[in-house]
């Protein structure tokens, strides 16, 4: 890979750890970036900035606005821009089936015939895990941005799902009952998922078995939003490193090779 | 094939065509005992026959009670009772994973490596497609059932959705808004599964590509549901045919070599 110039990787300043990276939808490019090892350097930005850099580079909406749909076009991040093939690309599922095309010597996260079956998976992780953990981890995902960012980022959560769970960032999740039962129900998705990986009985460690596919990246970055907001060290982590047998721990342990930020 | 005992294949009779087949579940295992040209003999049951049955040919509960729950084991159609290998297996996608292994000459409908990513379809689907399905297609089903199955189907579907549809199954589905409602719901999960199977603006005809898997039967099978429950005729199952650019019509006409009911 020593000839290639590095890929742009454009991700969202935190500050939860010393190298900022934080956002779930990012470190899905990140992972897959890593595990297959190629060289690329992250861009970091704040909220306010992403849809001009985007045009800039000539990324598109991550999501295209559908026939007849008036709202204005999303932009979003990840997106990256090789500089090798003069590609920019966006959505995180678009970026692993494109760096799988283009650099077929490096393992392939999502294997041939698998592209409905992952976005699936995404759909059905989305509803069991990702939908319960939002109202704990938005709101203590904005403490960790910078200034510009979290105005922005407040005020489209609230807009967003302030109705749902309860209107200013920090209601969403009161200490007590109301996080215990969120807690439980994030636990309750996570044992959906890992009925999903039991087959006749048997423990899976990988979703697609025994090599890691893109569904696996995708788990991940969902827990290690979780781990990196919350802290490895919190007692809410360290228990949900227990469940289901310890499969999640287990997978996250396995994932740490991949979690350099360069 | 010619040396082999007939599997006996188990399930739900009903009288919306003259072949008895409707049940979407059952559906799922004679497309896949279809599309793999194996030799089997349809029995059909009753709903208050089910558990003894399957107790007689040593078929487990398709739902295996979890750890502490105190609610009574689920018997369920389809299963089969395999006289060349003395096995008895109950769940479709258990089934379908039975059949793959003792019949490998057979085209596999779970490919190495896609029993979780199934099982995430199977779960996304359902979410998307089936809850919506049921007000309609439940109520329908019932007028077509014998009899001592009638009242043991309206007794079950009532107890667990009447809260959630409304009351008694006559009133799941009133005629005008309501119905449009349901039906519009039932339009905008479908769409929602062609996106999944549309990768990169490329519209694929099956869920892995070119290649018919466990997933399509899957869509078949409730498809064929609707099919038979409102008539191939009715307007609404014309209109469905029509929708995504046509791809549930072309779907149905393409499983129309698997609908042999034996």
């Amino acid at each position: 890979m020593s000839q290639l110039q590095k890929i742009q990787f454009y991700d969202i300043a935190g500050n939860c750890t010393d190298d900022h990276a934080w956002s779930p939808n990012t470190w899905k490019t990140r992972y897959a970036l890593n595990y297959k090892g190629l060289s690329y350097r992250t861009i970091w930005l704040e909220y306010p900035d992403i849809e001009r850099v985007c045009k800039e580079v000539g990324a598109k909406p991550s999501q295209e606005p559908k026939e007849g749909d008036s709202a204005p076009p999303y932009y979003s991040c990840p997106f990256i821009y090789d500089p090798n093939t003069n590609t920019a690309v966006s959505d995180s599922a678009r970026i692993a089936r494109y760096l799988d095309k283009t650099y077929p010597e490096t393992p392939a996260v999502i294997p041939p015939g698998t592209d409905a079956l992952h976005a699936a998976f995404e759909s059905a992780f989305a509803s069991a895990v990702i939908m319960p953990l939002l109202p704990i981890l938005l709101p203590a995902s904005h403490t960790y941005l910078n200034p510009r960012s979290q105005d922005h980022y407040r005020r489209n959560r609230e807009r967003e799902l302030g109705e749902l769970f309860g209107g200013k960032l920090e209601d969403w999740s009161s200490p007590g009952p109301v996080r215990e039962e969120q807690w439980r129900a994030i636990r309750e998705g996570l044992s959906k998922v890992n009925a999903w990986m039991t087959v006749d009985g048997h423990e899976k460690p990988y979703v697609m078995g025994n090599q890691v596919c893109y569904a696996d990246l995708f788990v991940a970055a969902w827990l290690v939003w979780v781990k990196r907001i919350l802290g490895p060290q919190s007692s809410e982590w360290v228990e949900l490193e227990t469940w289901d047998g310890g499969r999640w721990g287990k997978l996250m342990k396995d994932m740490e090779q991949y979690e350099v930020v360069l």
